[in-house]
């Protein structure tokens, strides 16, 4: 059910999404036939677009005009785009969304360079805009995933973590982007202060929310539903909240301890690991933290003004912390 | 005598490149250690600072006020580090001045996200300027700069190309940072439009001239003069003018090829194709071209108008154009 809302939202939204992937294809233009080719396998890879979503729904809680609010979706989903290609090359992952990574297909050089480009493409557009609250919630943004980026690094590997780390870590990798998409479309179309600062803590706690979902089902959802192993996060050192609970349960820890001391993990091991990590009870612990930061996002919904938008919100939300994969 | 008019110049300069210092120790502080590490043995190997000295000596062509005027050359040179963590990455070289690079003392994946944080504190000082122009240069120069990081590994290895080629490749890379030094410095102090322009192109001469010096360099200087070994260009696949232009020497071709070919070189022949090359004409048909473009520099500064910091250009030109290693 909540797909075939998210089915609705997305035929509403149609033809202001089809200018935002147009500028897109643009915007990833260039004279070299390389950057070309990583660039449009990028753009193939697509992805949901669910930022340049929060950016659209946002910009209705003010003077709502595509043209306006292109400017705002654009960079911003550079950035996230520039940052999941380095991400890939932290990461060492060779599969995404069950394509190969620009890193595996090409190396992590033309990564890294893919990267750069993207992020410059993105400020040549900040540059167009002329309202300097835009450029500075652009401009943080960018900073913080770069912070993050180095958290991530420095934390990996690491399970005498808190789960306060976590937060920090799955704050700057996805809810900051999500909570600025939301703040962006509303800056950019003229809501007003209060409702701009509702929707940026709407986005920030959908953003918590989908992401521990996100790694939630990295454990289980099978290898064909993630198009890359399960359990690829804890294989590549990425302590989630799922496996941080999961260390208080003596059927999974030996595992886990395994991993984190970098022996390597034969394949048997992994399954023999993945059948114990679903069984154990931190995966519903790791999904009552997730809807309690739902359930916060459905309150922020509340403070806005009456307006459709809101049920759209709601949906998407919903949708966004209850996906089953 | 060249070095003594630079020393003059420092010594007229050092208290407002002290605050620029200041300011990019403060940019470049972060609450991660190894970021810190890393962004401290960037700012250790230092670097003659040329480009801050360009921002400021264009800026005394208007209203000079460091405090507006480090607001541009902090930015510039921040984008400058960045590009060089990332040049590291991309050319594979463990030394750069004679100390280890980053990517080299940590690895490649650290120099990957230095240089993002790096780009991203660049960015932050960017939004706090309120002139479009200064975003739109900045802007600007980092697109080039990354178009440029993926034209030079393109053109790796490549020994069918023009000195066309080589000329865009040395601009993105080089002449590029230094003439927006110069204007950026004019257009922060209000300079007019017509002194901006004119600094602009005296910049992408001095910075043409330098490279092609800094390439001939590679060849000429000794080992411990260059703080890596000589010849490196071309063992990194980088096809430089003085190479290029060797292509047509008998004595020396059949090493390049043997290097393009990606065979291993000796050290017994690294050094015998050094000892062909530094006698090889190839070597001067490449200076007279860097004097070329000395000389158009030197024009450029008739066009400014009576002003002091009009010998101080010449001088500085004439260093970077001249200089032994």
């Amino acid at each position: 059910m909540e797909k075939l809302k998210l089915k609705l939202l997305y035929a509403d939204l149609k033809s202001d999404l089809e200018i935002i992937e147009k500028e897109l294809e643009k915007a990833l233009n260039s004279s070299s036939h390389l950057l070309n080719d990583a660039s449009l396998h990028l753009l193939q890879a697509g992805g949901k677009r669910i930022r340049p979503i929060f950016v659209l729904l946002g910009a209705k809680f003010g003077d709502y005009d595509i043209q306006q609010v292109k400017n705002v979706a654009v960079p911003l989903e550079l950035i996230h785009m520039a940052s999941l290609v380095h991400d890939d090359v932290i990461d060492n992952s060779d599969m995404r969304r069950g394509r190969e990574t620009v890193k595996a297909q090409w190396n992590n050089r033309v990564a890294m360079y893919t990267g750069d480009f993207i992020f410059a493409r993105a400020l040549t557009y900040m540059t167009e805009l002329d309202n300097q609250r835009l450029h500075q919630i652009l401009a943080h943004t960018m900073v913080e995933i770069c912070n993050g980026e180095v958290i991530q690094i420095e934390d990996k590997f690491i399970v005498d973590q808190s789960l306060k780390d976590y937060f920090r870590r799955i704050k700057r990798k996805t809810a900051l982007l999500i909570s600025s998409s939301c703040e962006l479309g509303a800056v950019a179309a003229g809501a007003t202060e209060k409702d701009a600062r509702h929707l940026r803590r709407f986005g920030y706690f959908v953003g918590m929310s989908f992401q521990i979902i996100d790694d939630i089902l990295d454990i289980m959802a099978t290898d064909e539903e993630l198009g890359k192993p399960a359990g690829s996060d804890l294989l590549q050192g990425n302590i989630t909240l799922p496996i941080l609970l999961a260390l208080q349960d003596e059927a999974v820890r030996p595992y886990i301890e395994k991993v984190v001391a970098h022996e390597q993990l034969s394949e048997e091991d992994r399954q023999a690991m993945l059948k114990k990590l679903r069984k154990s009870p931190a995966i519903a612990e790791a999904k009552k933290v997730s809807d309690k930061y739902l359930q916060k996002a459905l309150r922020e919904i509340e403070q806005l003004p009456k307006h459709p938008t809101r049920k759209k919100l709601r949906d998407i939300a919903l949708f966004m912390g209850k996906r089953k994969f």
